[in-house]
């Protein structure tokens, strides 16, 4: 096992009608700015919840951010804090109103311009205090420091870690996801798959409760992935996703562990070029990496084709189990995850090695993911 | 899945060499006292690693906590600690030194007699800050709020949470480990694995990851628990049994689920009245609750047949399957799991069960336990 540091500060408040709780929870003096999304949560009623729960409380509001967060959306909210003189952040909504929010968090406390934070994450060091009501369970960044922002006019999708940047708390009540879009809920549960994977599917090494509790998060959206396509308003089944969702990625199942993310850096590139959703890149590049990255990962892949799916038989026949149910899984929820499907061909998969040989990345738990790799794996992927 | 909340402060630095970074930790201007048990610390060289790291640092020394802490001693360390103006408190030991000093650390912050609090819990409130050295995987104590405490005048041991408890952080080093008495490591397997129980093994609550993450925490145990018999100085062996006793007892594997801790209120008694180690006391009566328990606890009992110890047959084969494994695996690991063998017979079980008379209690995750059911599970136990 691997040295580690674990602190996960965030205050975890979950279950029904646990929204009404927020005004117990936010220093009565505050200066608050709720910031969300599209406005989803004005249809499906948590904006009301939010706001009974806020009465008699300085609120501004800063709606419109969106899917993948964008830079400059995020720069005029950082610009309308500062005219307020807010002094607390929460975001209702999904990963991107919250990693959004820890960028306005971040910005707030940052002298010049933000955009260094993003190309050189070490400068993210402060933050204002923050906190979340989780609509769309998927990213954990409700329990996480990480943020990814997206600069359109670049074609970027750059991620940062700020040590300050945990939310205070987070509200989860599973009831509001009884109202989300059926892709919302299947991307959710590819993107909770792919991060356990990420910390899990890297090589042997030692760390016993760690690969155990990432088999048990896989296990249990093995379990949950076809009831909750079929539908998404049972209580425990709803209630199960959003606290797995959540324990992907709060660092629970990365102590002492390496980590791979190399799928997730391929899969960016995907949403900035193409728009492509975030979950649907992951269902897409996974297969691959598995297939082209199967001599390192080997031992690990014959475990999770063991623990995870129950496979039988050689070695051999076990990793390649792993690579076919894995797809399976995806396709099940009803995601393509061939990039034809998308109509993403030959030039994509060039763009992306190109710009990936530029910015000299080798990717993965050993740095192995060369542009080279990158490039088999995709075109295994065509 | 009920309602919860979470939250877990304690920073866990966790692997080789890391009682160096101690002086990193602590406030530079802190008075500390350096708590410790019986002087073992001496011996292995913690002592000598700990004062290293705190060299010029403003240090008071209270050494002779005792396995199973008791009042008395605990109110001398408050004494001085007042005298001496401490700020800090740093407990270098296991369960016992650290939950002494959660008591030490309440007691400073209280006004009036310290028994206070733990007659009534509900009084710990604050604490002066303190930080660990863990010498003994066990108890879970160094990421966790709660503490027990002795008194020996009137037989009595009793635990208190405070919610101002939790170690601000906690240094785990596998390789302290390596010099622990093999009786020592065999109570730390035996606690861990019966923490992991009363939070799991209760009905069914439909918590399909805490499930999953506390079956992962008994495999681990499972798979590592005959090897530490045979020697503990495997790094990694060690380093995952480390973790596993601190997974097993802080918070991680408790949220949204019943909990019972009925084994415990029973084993403390005996510990009380016969001075038997903690980790004894539950191996003898966990096979009890089981069996006794076993109409209200079926499904889990069953779940826990299959999944931890892979069993097949009926369900009503499985859970018995469930008892006479955990037994098994308790005598596997040297412990004698009858009170006969200890030279404890029918007199103590009428005491225990006339002492929870008097207290009123039922106890276990829906309150069933009564003084009634105490005594079958002890006569099963003889």
């Amino acid at each position: 096992m691997n040295n580690f540091t674990f602190c996960n500060p965030t205050r975890l408040i979950f279950g029904k009608g646990t929204i009404a709780r927020l005004a117990d929870e936010i220093p009565a003096d505050a200066r608050i700015m709720m910031t969300y999304g599209g406005g989803s949560i004005r249809r499906n009623g948590v904006y009301d919840q939010v706001m009974a729960a806020l009465r008699g409380r300085s609120v501004v509001e800063f709606g419109g951010i969106e899917p993948n967060p964008e830079y400059a959306t995020l720069v005029r909210a950082i610009e309308l804090a500062r005219v307020e003189g807010v002094d607390f952040l929460l975001a209702v909504g999904g990963g991107s109103v919250i990693d959004g929010t820890k960028f306005i968090a971040t910005g707030l406390k940052y002298e010049g311009d933000p955009w260094d934070f993003l190309v050189d994450p070490s400068r993210a060091v402060d933050a204002v205090p923050l906190a979340t009501v989780l609509t769309l369970p998927a990213t954990g960044s409700e329990m996480n420091n990480g943020a990814v922002v997206s600069r359109r006019e670049r074609n970027e999708k750059l991620a940062f870690h700020n040590p300050k940047g945990y939310p205070v708390f987070s509200v989860l009540d599973p009831e509001v996801c009884y109202s989300l879009p059926g892709r919302q809920v299947v991307n959710g549960i590819v993107d909770s798959f792919a991060h356990t994977l990420e910390q899990y599917l890297t090589f042997d090494s030692q760390s016993m409760v760690m690969d155990r509790w990432a088999e048990g998060l896989l296990q249990t959206l093995v379990e949950l992935g076809p009831k909750l396509v079929e539908r998404h308003d049972r209580y425990d089944e709803v209630a199960n996703f959003m606290l797995t969702a959540t324990m992907a990625l709060n660092g629970f199942i990365a102590m002492g562990v390496p980590q791979d993310w190399a799928t997730h850096m391929i899969g960016h590139e995907l949403t900035a070029l193409h728009g492509l959703d975030h979950g649907v890149t992951l269902a897409i590049v996974y297969p691959g990496m598995m297939r082209v990255m199967r001599a390192e990962k080997f031992d690990k892949l014959v475990q999770y084709a063991e623990r995870v799916w129950g496979a039988t038989g050689t070695p051999e026949q076990k990793a390649e189990a792993a690579v076919a149910k894995t797809e399976e899984f995806f396709r099940g929820l009803g995601v393509k995850t061939r990039l034809s499907e998308h109509g993403i061909g030959e030039e994509t998969i060039d763009f992306i090695v190109d710009r990936f040989r530029q910015r000299g990345w080798a990717l993965g738990e050993r740095r192995l993911v060369t542009p080279e790799r990158v490039a088999e794996i995709l075109r295994d992927r065509l």
